[in-house]
């Protein structure tokens, strides 16, 4: 088991990767550092900031770290297991959320995905493991090549995937029954934030009349949306798009995009598939102390 | 002065690129090869064959040759006139496209573009030159980064130039007061044909109402068009997207897609400034040559 | 009062028809068979079982034989009491709805209406009783044209109807002020399904700034769509298109189509008058026994 | 050969149908009863005059009889000549719409039509003589199902056809790669007017980005709309979309709609394949004695 | 303190304007003849009525004072509560969605706003002491000019105003970073009512993907609406357009339009930011006494 | 018979108003400086350039002087004829015009127009001679209430409308069969350029299925567009919107906008009724001498 600062080292230098993987060895290694009984508080509340700020802009690893934050006024055992209540979240809704989601595969389906998400991936192996017939439409998603690894890895599984550049991603979603992709965090407006492109092929996929849905667990959303905080929109290193890039050349690199929630179909997560607007009332309603303690 | 089969191994591997220097090196290499007086036009016959084959899907080459092909009855000194012709319009059409686009370049603008066109970045250079002052957003496009080239070569000019990934082109249009792009084909439809993306982009343009402009050699209208023919779109090699590519991956790679002239401003050409159904008349009523001898 | 097996053989041969009066017919003959004191409860349940799979695709039949199911481990009082809940549910609703929407008719008023959809029918009587002047426009809803039947018990009532073929139905909605229509289930993403050609009309509606009304007792919600779930589109029997087709044609009869939920301005129910988002979560809310025992 | 009282008859009771064909046969009626030398010029006057009546809302027959007219005050064998020259024209243009229309034909296509046009079912007839491979989505068209006639000489003809009810054709265009639909007149704008539900089907083609041509004879242009008179949308016996309606129904049955030409990919001609607009430039230019003589 | 008869005089002639100040006057005054004992109950319900009746088509009046008549049968104490309730409501609500509001506004943005809304000057106002960097782009907002005192309340705060004609509003949307705008009422539909020109700003503010914020608070939504009843669109006095209209013409004269839930990004309200669906289930969880004794 | 300056002064301070008045005004004046044999030809050429400076924005007068210009070579009496051909084309077409336009309005039509254009006027009132029974929605378009002028005009000439502020022009539109607007100048792509909010009102006719024409004198086209000069687009004074502006507010008021041809239905001119696009091909075959000189 990893201590705290290799635990954020790796997330720095991306050998750990995905929320869900970063939350989960965050809390773990967190929970290492809690004893049952008397703890240093200031030095676990140090811990927990430190963890937060590893990723600033994510609010699944801060609603997770912040659930135990709020168990800090009682005892050791306490902490231990509001960690464990979060530990298993993330494990069990990853399950759910597969399960959900396989039941939207169908035989015959054509699925466009973009992007890497380990939660599309697992739900489409598992409707292979079902011996569901489908095939995938994917984009190479410039400008690290995420698509490439989903398609690598479904077609290591077996499943058969036409893969083409970003611009080209719109005969793909014409082809398609369903759209899958990931998410990065949710507002409480129900805009989903994810990958450079998302929106574009949301768009594409409501012109040509192609469900579009959002896997995800349910802790993306961010509670602090709720007061009217925006997103930040991260921008990447250039070097990600041209190494060495012309003087005079300034490169644009952000991160990610909004998609409004008028154009995605559902959002599959642990707690069901719904429409984004009312996503979020379900999840207030399930996870209501995500939402205490915000400053507007 | 390169012969005919130098030039087709050098369009072949790429030495020779654009199909205005694609044509104009050919119809040069060809000219190279009339004799002013008698002719062995069996060979002369096969040599205009060849390069069109060399191209079989760009109508500027075929225009150009074709046009050369109808004095075949005649003296040598006509053949080498009408190479004369050919080689004058596309040396004039040239200089005249770039006067007239430079006309709608303004201080003040921003401008963007997709892909790498000559025409295009001559006009931006040219409006450089008059010292107008604008910036430029473009694409890398892939999957051969032909943006970066126009990025290099306006940059180096000392224009501003902001660039960025193709899934991200959309931001660049926001922004943009103008779109510039260069075209492979025009149907007697109206309908262009260009790199792919650009269908794309020019109905973002049109939602975020943006003009769009092609800009062209009017040569590149195809005559077979008009009786239904369609122009293929040519599908090219998959290493150029992913070089190793996992076993049951496919590649997709069309090289092009086809805009809708309902969406295109207007054509920019050596004739003037045209939406694409009145640019269709214009040729046909300036250059009734090229319409002669189309089989249906 | 009939008995079970002949319910279900007039659901089957159409003598009883719309998901209400069959939902009614079926818990009645159901509610007959159960014994105030001590049930041979084998029986009891393989009726449920029966009644649910003579409309296998229809959620309000199965939600209330479900309501039902849960009384199961109960006394025999209990089971009547349930049943007589579901009795008496159908019938207030239906009342609620009617005068719901009835608020939505005024003086001057354009109706627009696809296929036959009892509630519609009787919000539009009652709103003439109340000496509302209004017109209807409606289709002839091929393939078994129940428009037909929509505007002569209309026209009967003494309202004037206006009658078109189904590829016309644009004409009417754009002299409409409201359209009105009803509902066969609604998806936990807020999706109506109803008659082909709703989607087609709700879009137009869309278009032409025409305010879209779905009206439908709740209990058509489908709990099983919060697990994934779709609703399967029923292919018809080709016959009601065409009695003798000719070799090698192939006839397409879906039953249904999908509304989204962006282009329906709300949902008429008996618990209100909601977008489909909020009306999902007040169903969730109020009746959330039809939500238990789902299996993913 | 028929008298013209005869062909008059055929023409209102239906015997004869098509455009075209009520062309033609009127004019061989008409060629019939002129003589080489001398004629009784009244008579032949009120007889075109008949003519024309017979179907006063279609261009084509009035475009026809009108180029003869044009000759009534030369010699009797001028009059035979301009009645061969419309014969001809009728019979050649015929075989060129085939021929070039049959190029936008490839394999592996799914074609959607709507209606019945002679036109329309050659293309697909000759398409398939050059033993190329594709299938055919195909609308009924209500109300007198004129799709069962398409539906039926293309299975006769061993094309493979998929055929739905009208409001259900949307389905059909999403899975087409190209529309072809005939045409009954067109505006000096470029407008399209065909049977009701071609402007809908235009729209849904468009939205899902499916190439829409109409294949038709260019003399369906209606010169007098370049003065400005309107296509009259004529409206139908009601019976054939109820036969006893009830009382208070009143029925709408127009006969056709009007399509746009930013959303008509083409117009497939003798003269060619182009825009609307550009259309309309190459019928002025080519027969210009077309527009001769209108009156403001 | 005003009497309530003087309190009505003042909203009637315009010196008290805005929905919160008229509602925050009247309650003030009825709490003012409301005595801590015993009371004259029928005259306060006849004051009651007054107020509402002042302006029957407002729901923040109507809520307002309808929470206090559910107190009507307690004690003259719990009647003054229930005053004091509704005065620190709209106090202290005024304070949280300005605060909430103004995290939406950062450095560099442009704002665009309609007409005049305290709550959107309040934000703005706040976000410049904030020292936050941003300019506003503003309509005149005919017929009465409110758009002037924005400009003006906005300019006099050291705020850049760029204000234009309303039918050239669409260059200030394509130039804003976020669109704000106040409000009159809302559906249980998620229907947003505004002055006229708010729907024509908002779908052009979709089309340029400009967000849309609506800033209210939240006792505006109209309980009345769950159960089918529409907002009446205020028709105002012909002379706010034209004071001597000639003969024979007719001024129209909507005060208000209804922007559907889909184009509305968020609304901004005391208790958070929602889609508009989604806030009216916040309402109606927060404050269900508003929808008590509704009737159908 | 004024004399050039006190033309130009009447142009100025808008005695002399609208484009077709402003022309013939400088036409007849010019034409009075003229005499029949020997001119001081540097005395009208200045006179000319005088002119054409008087309105620097407007192709209409700039057409008329310069084909007067093209005979500054020739004798007086040529001079005398040129002038006279142009005074005879406007008072020609104006006529021809109102004779085609009138066409287009029907019994029980709803005509919207917006601004004041007098050939719109000229086509209305010439319906109602001919006792054609329809009403008008027009706007009051702002900033100078020009539409006071149109709705003072047809109501004093007997004709019903219904006049509302620009942001319900909406309104207007949805309950029109068709759209009537004047012109003030068209480039070679087929672009209309018109007072501010004709676009706006162009895509709400396009959304709402509105025919919309231009109603124009052919020499409206812009020839210098044809080399890719672009129409500057007027500023006017700030005085206009609001006359003492607070300081920090900046007021646009910009004179026209852009209506792409794609969304025109028509151009109605003394050459007949055509697709933008077309009508640009027209009017160079109808007046090549426009297109003479030209430079790029």
């Amino acid at each position: 088991m990893k201590d705290i600062d290799s635990v954020i080292k790796d997330i720095k230098n991306l050998k750990i990767q995905g929320a869900e993987d970063v939350a989960l060895s965050s809390v773990e290694a967190f929970r290492n550092s809690v004893k049952p009984d008397s703890n240093d508080m200031e030095k676990l509340k140090g811990y927990a900031e430190k963890l937060i700020s590893s990723r600033p802009t994510e609010p699944f690893l801060r609603n997770c770290i912040s659930y135990i934050q709020r168990s800090f006024d009682k005892e050791g055992d306490d902490i231990l297991n509001s960690c464990d209540y979060v530990i298993d979240h993330i494990k069990d809704s990853r399950k759910l959320i597969v399960n959900i989601g396989e039941n939207k595969i169908h035989d015959g389906m054509s699925i466009f995905t973009h992007c890497h998400s380990s939660t599309v991936v697992s739900i489409l192996k598992t409707a292979r493991d079902q011996t569901k017939d489908f095939v995938v439409y994917n984009t190479e998603t410039r400008p690290v090549f995420q698509g490439r690894t989903t398609a690598k890895e479904l077609a290591d599984y077996g499943i058969k995937v036409y893969h083409m550049i970003d611009s080209a991603g719109r005969i793909g979603i014409k082809k398609a029954d369903i759209v899958l992709i990931g998410c990065d965090a949710i507002t409480s407006e129900g805009r989903v934030i994810n990958k450079i492109g998302s929106e574009l092929f949301a768009e594409i996929a409501r012109k040509y009349d192609v469900p579009f849905y959002v896997c995800t667990d349910s802790w993306k959303l961010d509670p602090a949306s709720v007061f009217g905080f925006d997103e930040e929109i991260e921008q990447r290193n250039p070097h990600e798009i041209w190494d060495k890039s012309p003087k005079n050349v300034t490169i644009f690199n952000p991160a990610f995009e909004i998609v409004n929630p008028d154009i995605v179909t559902g959002i599959i997560s642990e707690i069901g598939v719904y429409k984004p607007e009312l996503f979020v009332n379900e999840v207030q309603e399930k996870y209501p102390f995500l939402f205490l303690n915000q400053k507007i």
